[in-house]
């Protein structure tokens, strides 16, 4: 049997199940579709960056906030961290395989959105305004 | 000029910017992508639900929470809410035409996510066994 799909027999196997309260998939699925898991992933798409220089793509985020979040993709699998043994200490994150991975439904959800934000908050304020209930 | 294109163009012109703090798509991103929002576009997938329904689909969500949720979604134009004035009240919900949009991109995602989730599992394991400092 040839490896690669006798691979993916087993791991459509042994699918998770979000709806199901009990699967463990809940916990991966709030940890990647995080607001800064995804904002990380859209600044490291295609590049290697220091944790300066990520902090300072993804506008907003706070130092702790990102260390935990670089934190859990990486034990997750999604992000690989090199750390260069100089001083003072150079460390650079990139997305691994996997996260690649994600990350191509992380950013078509992503560029949607921003593509139709104006029509989501257009269709926001009709709803809020003073003519409904 | 044909209409179809000129709003387009418009909105092409005017999307968001995810990575930038002060852009307001930030909140529609954290909005859409909480683990809740996305399991009832996973519930409500072709669908037309009542209340009692969604929340049997999605297990584990709270009554008050799967109400928030779904209000948000309905606010953004994403979920249609359709109240048939019987007794007792009889209120079903569905995808708009947006919310469908965003689904895809939503179900993709998740779809990715639980046929990965034992790979990710893996990882995970790997990456905080007792032989790593």
């Amino acid at each position: 049997m040839e490896k690669k799909s006798a691979t993916l027999s087993e791991v459509m196997a042994a699918r998770g199940e979000l709806l199901n309260p009990d699967c463990p998939s809940r916990e991966v699925l709030k940890r990647m579709t995080s607001r800064w898991t995804m904002l990380v992933m859209l600044a490291l798409q295609d590049k290697t960056l220091r944790f300066s220089e990520i902090r300072r793509a993804v506008g907003g985020i706070s130092e702790r906030m990102l260390a935990q979040t670089l934190r859990y993709m990486e034990e997750d699998g999604l992000l690989a961290r090199k750390a260069w043994d100089v001083v003072p200490p150079h460390v650079e994150y990139n997305l691994t395989p996997l996260g690649q991975q994600a990350s191509i439904y992380v950013l078509a959800l992503a560029d949607w959105l921003e593509s139709h934000f104006p029509l989501i908050e257009q269709r926001r304020r009709e709803h809020n305004a003073p003519s409904r209930p």
